[in-house]
């Protein structure tokens, strides 16, 4: 299978290389895209020595599959364009994730929404990892209300958020100067900071908002009541989010654990006496998201949950749900 | 006035004394404790050069004011002893505070609670904050639930804790080797430990607990719903929180922000438009609690706020409020 990446430099982008060779994904042929500036660049991939091209239509026209890691803009302007072409399109940009004929899929949870779509959304990282542990917790015990914290990675800000984050904190430690910032809102290290992406009239923030319409979305709940808020910390690549949930039913630690356990792309780490919960240190460079330090909150009587999470941004909170999209997509060489 | 601190080498008791300098509290003489193995190094102070001593119950006793910035054990140890003798005590330890016939206060919302009473507890630091906010809220809108996530800065685990979060981040850095832990339950460097102090037979941490318990005593609210995700994160003295709180009536994010733009020990940091929002890096060495991030939540219709906030963890969660605490003690000299 002919299978292309757009925005193969970036830090999704390589990692959707890597985990198209670590999931033996079916490519024939591999052909990275990006700007002109890294086109000619050769890069090791799974799949052998592949040389960087500048994106052009023609070429992207001739895949199988389009794996999208670049700009809403972009996808915008091709999205559409590569899929009715025949090429089956995964697009981890937020554009076009709200469109109504555009599903937005987190496989264990919507699978079946993909149908014969040539155009699939991959959703907001948050979200991603945060539906995987809901969706299982709604069919058992109802979701009435949900409220999120969010720890969130540099990651999420791509190669050049971690980067920041890395040199900064050397400047801070070594030189004991104030941090500098430019992918960043305000410097990163030893600090957190309460807002990502922009700002609504609302007061929420893009991201804040966007788990909130994407989460309903997926899980096919419109009027789902969620609040987030959405925080940047100084970690590299795992979002962290504390969830606070009423249910519908009655809801125990022990029985939201015993669902937990058995949800697909759910690890359980929860074990308080071996200090197991979820950690980044843990779940970098896990598939699985990490669900952990779950107990009955008893704001909601017996309607009440907390619990912890913690997923790699790089892999379900981007690549790997992309991939996994792809995977069911029934896809087959032109 | 015949002041002493006792736990005087510690990041807490290091910070007492300099609050007590800043705020020009009445010293006549400054006796600072800590234990034998400090016992005659001198230590620079605003109230001049004092040498430190091991604590002993005989010059304790001939204080007129004894700030505690040990464990719990020394606390039930000493504390009521030295009350009765007629010192003033602030007990900074979490051993006596939900004893009926002591007091606990943040004197911006319990001022009144500590009448004549020689002893008296100085509550979490991440309750000592919360509740700065929390307050004003309630007495404009009334408070009928309370969902907090905690940003928990190295500080809390003391100087020590300090320490290792900058020894273990240059270790990852500079030889690229695992981060070591000896203070927290896992390295901390660029990692999040949902994990702070002991668990509980409820699943929750004794450190969430104490946010749920502290905050209804100083309250006044003995069946106030609260939970809280207590987690540490990787900065190193400024707590921040994500609260969630629904009201017994109408709330609004304007009327929240004119409610806590008045509020003693509050200072609001909300305008997103010019990216202002709490901070560790701008709430660091502050005495007011930066509250900011103020939205409508309609997770509770019109009964829902979120809101984010920031305190030092060593100044409004520790030295500052205890000494505060004794500024409303009608101290006199013996």
């Amino acid at each position: 299978m002919r299978v292309g990446v757009i925005g193969a430099t970036g830090a999704v982008g390589k990692e959707l290389v890597e985990v198209l060779g670590k999931r033996r994904f079916p490519v024939t042929e591999l052909k990275l895209f990006a700007s002109a500036r890294s086109a000619g660049t050769r890069q090791n991939t799974p799949f052998g020595e592949v040389t960087i091209e500048e994106y052009n239509d023609a070429a992207a026209g001739r895949l199988d599959l389009a794996l999208l890691a670049v700009s809403g803009d972009f996808a915008k302007a091709h999205a559409r364009a590569l899929a009715a072409k025949g090429v089956a399109v995964v697009d981890n940009s937020s554009a076009l994730r709200l469109e109504d004929d555009v599903p937005l899929v987190v496989p264990e949870v919507n699978a079946g929404a993909i149908g014969r779509h040539r155009l699939v959304a991959n959703p907001n990282c948050t979200t991603a990892i945060l539906v995987v542990a809901l969706a299982p917790l709604h069919a058992a015990f109802g979701l009435k209300r949900v409220i999120v914290s969010t720890y969130q990675a540099a990651s999420g800000a791509g190669a050049e958020g971690m980067a920041e984050l890395e040199a900064e904190t050397r400047r801070v430690l070594l030189e004991g100067g104030p941090a500098r910032h430019a992918v960043f809102a305000h410097p990163l290290p030893f600090n957190v900071i309460p807002h990502i992406d922009t700002f609504q009239p609302n007061g929420y923030t893009r991201e804040e908002m966007k788990v909130v319409w994407e989460t309903r979305k997926i899980m096919g709940l419109p009027g789902l009541p969620v609040s987030c808020t959405a925080v940047r910390i100084p970690t590299f690549r795992v979002h962290a989010e504390a969830v606070t949930i009423e249910t519908e039913r009655p809801v125990t630690a022990e029985a939201a654990r015993a669902v937990l356990a058995q949800a697909a792309g759910v690890k359980l780490v929860d074990d308080t006496a071996t200090l197991l919960y979820p950690m980044p240190l843990t779940a970098t460079g896990q598939d699985d998201v990490e669900a952990g330090r779950i107990r009955a909150n008893d704001v909601f009587g017996e309607f009440g949950l907390d619990l912890f999470l913690c997923g790699d941004q790089l892999l379900k909170g981007a690549a790997l749900n992309a991939v996994q999209i792809a995977e069911r997509m029934g896809l087959s060489s032109r």
